[in-house]
């Protein structure tokens, strides 16, 4: 597989992991999304480049229906959003150049 | 960084090595695109998971403002449809241990 696969297949597998702790396998409830957050998301590094409004921003649409539980829908779309912010912090101020830079 | 974050970066990677090879740095082109998909989407595993519809679906939804260019957000939704699609093949008929499964 290619890295894009891998990259696919890690965001599927990391959700399996930790939607299986409880026995509602298809969902993540909120205490193991914070333990997922705790061991996936935490690196200084990463963190270095997500800004805390973008993670705020990820966090606040991340259970669109409000059921207290997040599937895989809702978490696609999340790290969508996290991807969102890391490629903002590593291109900011780079243009397209000399093009208007066209809106995220 | 943890595989999740490894995960992110790779998207982003892989998104700026395939557009920045014309003048638009910040838009995959059509034949930009058609390169990514050709090298870093065509690995059979990973096609043998993902069901044609899906990838039509995504496909379809790829270029939402219809502009001819796919920026990063419409990239990272692209594969968020791509990843769902995974794990739905990964977990058909699998429920949530006895409990109605939560539509996706």
């Amino acid at each position: 597989m290619s890295r894009l696969e891998k990259a696919i297949v890690s965001m599927v597998e990391v959700f399996e992991e930790y939607a299986t702790k409880d026995d509602k396998n298809r969902q993540l409830s909120g205490t193991e999304l914070a333990e997922l957050m705790k061991k996936e998301l935490a690196s200084p590094e990463f963190h270095g480049k997500v800004e805390p409004a973008v993670l705020q921003e990820a966090m606040t649409n991340l259970d669109k229906n409000h059921d207290g539980e997040i599937n895989f829908r809702e978490f696609s779309m999340f790290l969508a959003t996290l991807a969102r912010g890391y490629y903002r912090a590593r291109n900011k101020g780079k243009g397209n150049k000399g093009k208007p830079d066209k809106p995220e």
